[in-house]
């Protein structure tokens, strides 16, 4: 099968914007696409049909170190991968872990061999290693795969940010030297993504942009972004990344963010983005609009039988009114949260779908500044 | 609008079994059937899109109680009723609060007026009589409307159960008197349904469907079963009373049961039947299935990847495989509580539904004979 290529199709005439598709063996996405997080082969509260029906995703992740703990990579083996385990045919992106094992494992240690730390469930002890970190999402499966870096925590000192980057450049040449190695583990292509990091200091970030591109991979990331600096600096970072990696293929920003980071990237040449706002705020009473934030559990909504949100496409939205949904949440009702969560990720998605629109019809920029104070309206 | 109908389409030859169908301004309904209840306006973890095209529900439940204390009357007034507030467009059935004011509320006193309680989410106090459950249920919205009763425990002595039914009938005429002088709230038709109740004692059941009977309601429900007795002891009063109630109405036996109570009943006579089971054992990792009964936390299912259930017409019962299902339970995921819950729901439909064709085609008898030992089986 073949690996991931990806197709530029438009660029904004007033900003760095672009809409493009890729096409892998599971299907093809259009971007600039969000792609909902499934973290334990389930994107939490939704079902795999309204994934498809109601949000319309064209992507989504699994989160190898949660996915590595529970099933385990014996069951996911044994179901021909998580494509088949979670009955997603549909494309599959997974982290490599390392995010995670250091916001989340008990101990952990960094050595150059990989990370050893302790599972947040019972205890037990792992190595994940650029090797590792390869063979396991061979087995997930995944149709891209990302390398395993570390992620530098904010604020780090620049000696720091310095010898972790070192460390995530040899690391890089250590997956792509495994993922040559050993082939693709269910007859379709496995992607490498290699992650830029270096901090918040722009030279590092230049030079493991020019490193990261000297891999020549079918696209590449930003990480350590959104990781508790100020919005600006994000922005600056993720523009001189965008600057500074190949033009003709996909660049994903991990991690990030609210609607408007998600515009503001997307003006700075972003074509992928992955976060748990929408699920995580969503089953705790945030919601997202096409006219605005809304905190659902806020009495002002316990009369107001209008739509959720009909100025999107997705049938949740336009079903279920704001009061019917304040209900639920406050009767801590299980289809409270899933309505919250299909709704905020469906919006994320027709956010990302009407950007690309725009891009196409060369007004992005325009559109972009006169949305961003309305999706950020607290209602 | 036009009072609830009956039309009865046949009967079993080698039981009482009956098939029919019911018209109330919400649609029509096919008997014998089973209500999803949808305790607190939704039936939990449960989408109304999901009722109706997973499940294939007809009618489903709303509790009178619940709904009284949250969202409250006044928002489901200024809904429009229960049907507008959640979206549910097909008929609706509401109990009448008595059974969940005795089982659920903090302190509560019985008093010939009715029954004083405390709420059991903020311990305000409220009184339901028979007036105000009326006014209630108008309120709510429901197409069938049930009578407040006391429902007496299991078990309850001779003079106990005697007194309590006395109650009970005085309290019913109550009910019809405060029907009658108040208009349908909505436009539509709620049809009240009394309620047999004698506790474990036949003659009290033959005098009580007598004084139901003599009401000449639409539909006639059998109360105070399934509350602890033993199965056969059950079996035999639900027969009796099936005996002594009108034959052209529809009979519901409240609260019952197992797949297996409801092919036992159904061959009695009874034509409908809610239960909160499907749901709560779904929710506890219990599935019922057209082979029998999965304890799906079970390690021998990790890696059976065959379809949960592929016996019964839910799409979600053929699409997630009962490893991935076992997977979500044990990672605790809300799909996990969704999938597990459709498919009860799911397959109590399809048993009802398989039970009317056979009681169409004259063979029910000996096909729930062969049935019972399949679906009771521990798989």
């Amino acid at each position: 099968m073949a690996a991931l290529s990806f197709t530029l199709s438009a660029q904004d005439p007033n900003s760095k914007a672009r809409a493009g598709e890729f096409v892998t063996d599971h299907g093809t996405v259009q971007t600039p696409i969000f792609m909902p997080v499934g973290t334990v082969g389930s994107v939490k509260a939704v079902s795999q049909q309204q994934l498809k029906e109601e949000v319309k995703a064209e992507i989504i992740l699994g989160n190898t170190y949660h996915l590595y703990l529970r099933p385990g990579l014996e069951v996911l083996e044994a179901a021909g991968g998580l494509h088949k385990f979670n009955g997603w045919d549909g494309p599959i992106l997974t982290d490599s872990g390392g995010y995670q094992v250091f916001s989340l494992a008990g101990n952990r240690k960094l050595t150059e061999d990989g990370a050893l730390f302790q599972s947040h469930i019972d205890g037990s002890k792992h190595l994940f290693s650029p090797e590792s970190v390869m063979d396991i999402q061979r087995i997930i499966g995944g149709d891209i795969i990302m390398a395993f870096d570390e992620c530098p925590p904010y604020p780090s000192d620049y000696a720091y940010a310095r010898k972790s980057l070192d460390l995530t450049h040899r690391w890089l040449d250590r997956c792509f030297k495994r993922l040559d190695e050993t082939p693709d583990k269910y007859g379709y292509s496995q992607n490498l993504f290699p992650i830029v990091q270096g901090s918040t200091f722009g030279d590092l970030r230049k030079e493991s942009c020019a490193y990261i591109s000297s891999k020549n991979a079918v696209g590449n990331a930003i990480g350590g972004l959104s990781v508790g600096e100020p919005e600006e600096m994000m922005y600056e970072l993720a523009g001189l990344c965008c600057e500074n990696l190949p033009e003709n293929k996909p660049r994903y920003l991990m991690g990030v963010g609210t609607p408007w980071n998600i515009l503001e990237n997307i003006s700075l040449g972003v074509d992928m983005f992955d976060c748990v706002m929408p699920t995580r705020n969503g089953r705790n009473a945030m919601l997202f609009t096409s006219r605005g934030v809304i905190n659902i559990d806020n009495k002002k909504w316990e009369k107001d039988f209008s739509p959720i949100d009909d100025g999107i496409d997705c049938t949740f939205s336009h079903y279920y009114s704001k009061a019917y949904l304040r209900h639920l949440v406050k009767a801590k009702e299980i289809l409270g949260l899933t309505i919250a969560s299909v709704h905020n990720l469906a919006f994320y998605l027709w956010l990302v779908k009407e950007a690309r629109k725009h891009i196409l019809a060369g007004d992005f920029n325009s559109w972009k500044n006169e949305m961003i104070p309305i999706i950020k309206t607290r209602l």
